[in-house]
């Protein structure tokens, strides 16, 4: 729990606050659309996993829920409703055997990192929610919680975070030195294994925390953004968006607004793992089970609007671009953006949305398996 | 949880936030003070009334406090570590007869308004503290935590905010409309009892509120303001305080800047009860019992400075003023108000101090008595 640590790694790393034009709330409906479409599934695997006779699970206790990177709502409302009425389902079922055991209460935390615009959360709380709530402030590249409190962890679209961009990266000298871009995605192979080994040590912090956190048995959600193997960064939409973003970055550098060192040590903090890679990641640490891995579907690539993109990715990246530039250039830069963008009738089309939403059904581990304790 | 009533009756009850010369947080230092010169009997009281060898304070579970009426920081923190610290020390001493029974993990619950500022609060939270943190929006006159997840509650110099005014003391025509008025304090008998009524029925919400989500044997500290018995809100320096503040109102009434009317239907939120009437509010409640009740010291009596106080009064009823007479008049209130203030020197007597500050420590008495469970 070194936060001064952590700030210095994150201080920017949140979405746009408020509800304003520019705001993440009134710019998420990517990740809304997603949350939908994992939706059936959720209810499917906790009917299947979530185990009630497990003493962890006992109604007695409350039922304790935190939503990984929830900015500022209402896609994380979303979410959690879903989730809430999936476990009542299986709870209400349950009773038909077991008459005794009661709908448990639920404490919702939602975490998100220590400048999240946690006002405008709490502010747009659903009123008619029948959940107590909490805010946990700090980054998920952490412990956040007690040993063995929560019952259930969610985490959407936010994995594709690193905790922070990697040092070489931006060291003029290093071999890794990514001169030019402002990511791995068409960069050499040290700059590409660079940002895996950042995003290797990141999930390995973010599950061990997590394992800590979960109860036995506690279940966890995943979705986010990666590449089926074999698909590069640089052929996709996401590759093109950065591509279009270091032109207009260095437009903005030869106006003589910002300084050309600037720009190069300018880099994202994105990784985007193949499901091989994922995979391998969670296998290789240990403390869950898989239960499910699944393509989720592909919302908004059907006829995408320039504005609506442009207006997504500014409410995503703007609190990095004031970091590192300052406030003054936020509103020319995107206009010079949108208008680029809109000019790329490459990145409108279909075919190069080629990243995927993964979900991923994950269940702790007993930390003593069977017969262990008996020893 | 109906947050829709909540708000309606609470949207500006918060302390101003921020970091800047008007805000609580540069404004609280009187409360601070009360908070030293309970640490204490916090540490002695601990000592004496936390039961490690009840069940709900088995260390293999969290140790979880809650700070309701929190504002944000740093007097929260203080309480807080005050309190984690004289509970580290009994699990210690505890370890000596029983080295099995190690020092638990702490979950700290910030609980105030939805309306107040957490962002200025997570953003302030110590660097080096050791424990985990949530914030919880909403108001203490409620549950806020699901049943018996609390071991430790705190509430200090919050607990005179009624949950609204009282509805007959606004309201032309009623017998208790307090018209030239803006709290009881000098008011008719009439006025005072629709407060004290008012303050009946919170009390009994916060205590059967705090009664649900404390385990049994857990404690509870209040740390509140209120007059000695017999002694009379309107002799003091609090009802002095609110003597100048509608004289002010009335002068910037008189100047045209806002109406009569809106002055005659203001009355302030505040109760301040005696001992002997808190006491008794416990007592027929029921569910705690009261370990100790003690006078704390007066922090700042001796030779108040004006602009201090005005500063003090300010971040803390800024909001109401705001709510009731929009944000014109705000600067020009509180010049009007330190100008008089300062020529008042009754008011900077020590004899018109006569408002004293309670401790309360309180313990859940358990939810079934000893032996009716075997029943």
């Amino acid at each position: 729990m070194d936060e001064s640590k952590l700030k210095e790694g994150s201080c920017k790393y949140h979405m746009i606050g408020g509800d304003g034009p520019n705001s993440y709330a009134q710019n998420s409906e990517y990740q809304k659309q997603l949350l939908v479409s994992a939706e059936e599934l959720i209810h499917e695997l906790i009917d299947k996993h979530l185990d009630l006779e497990n003493p962890p699970f006992d109604p007695q206790n409350t039922f304790k829920i935190a939503d990984f990177g929830c900015s500022i709502g209402p896609n994380a409302f979303f979410a959690i409703e879903n989730i809430i009425a999936a476990i009542v389902n299986k709870y209400k079922s349950n009773q038909n055997k077991n008459p005794n055991h009661p709908i448990p209460e639920f404490q919702i935390f939602f975490n998100d990192l220590v400048d999240n615009d946690f006002n405008t959360l709490f502010t747009n709380l659903p009123t008619a929610r029948k959940y107590f709530v909490a805010g946990v402030p700090g980054s998920f590249h952490g412990r956040l919680f007690p040993k063995s409190t929560l019952h259930f962890a969610h985490c959407s679209t936010a994995l594709h975070w690193l905790s922070r961009v990697p040092e070489a990266v931006a060291k003029r000298g290093s071999t890794a030195w990514n001169k030019g871009k402002i990511h791995y995605s068409g960069a050499g192979e040290e700059v590409k294994e660079a940002y895996a080994g950042q995003y290797r040590e990141d999930m390995e912090v973010f599950l061990n925390a997590r394992g800590e956190e979960l109860v036995d048995g506690g279940l966890m959600v995943l979705v986010l953004i990666g590449f089926r193997d074999g698909v590069l960064c640089s052929d996709s939409s996401i590759g093109g968006v950065f591509d279009i973003l270091i032109s207009c970055l260095q437009d903005v550098a030869n106006m003589g607004k910002i300084s050309e060192e600037k720009v190069d040590s300018f880099n994202l903090p994105f990784y985007y793992p193949s499901p091989s890679e994922l995979k391998g990641l969670i296998e290789a640490n240990g403390l869950f089970n898989i239960e499910r891995m699944a393509e989720l579907g592909a919302p908004m690539r059907r006829n995408p609007d320039a504005q609506v993109l442009t207006s997504h990715l500014r409410a995503v990246i703007e609190g990095l671009i004031e970091e590192q530039f300052g406030d003054g250039i936020v509103e020319e830069l995107f206009t010079i953006y949108l208008e680029r963008f809109a000019k790329s009738p490459a990145l409108l089309d279909d075919r190069c949305w080629k990243e995927t939403n993964y979900f991923v059904f994950l269940k702790r581990k007993p930390s003593f398996p069977i017969g262990e304790s008996l020893l």
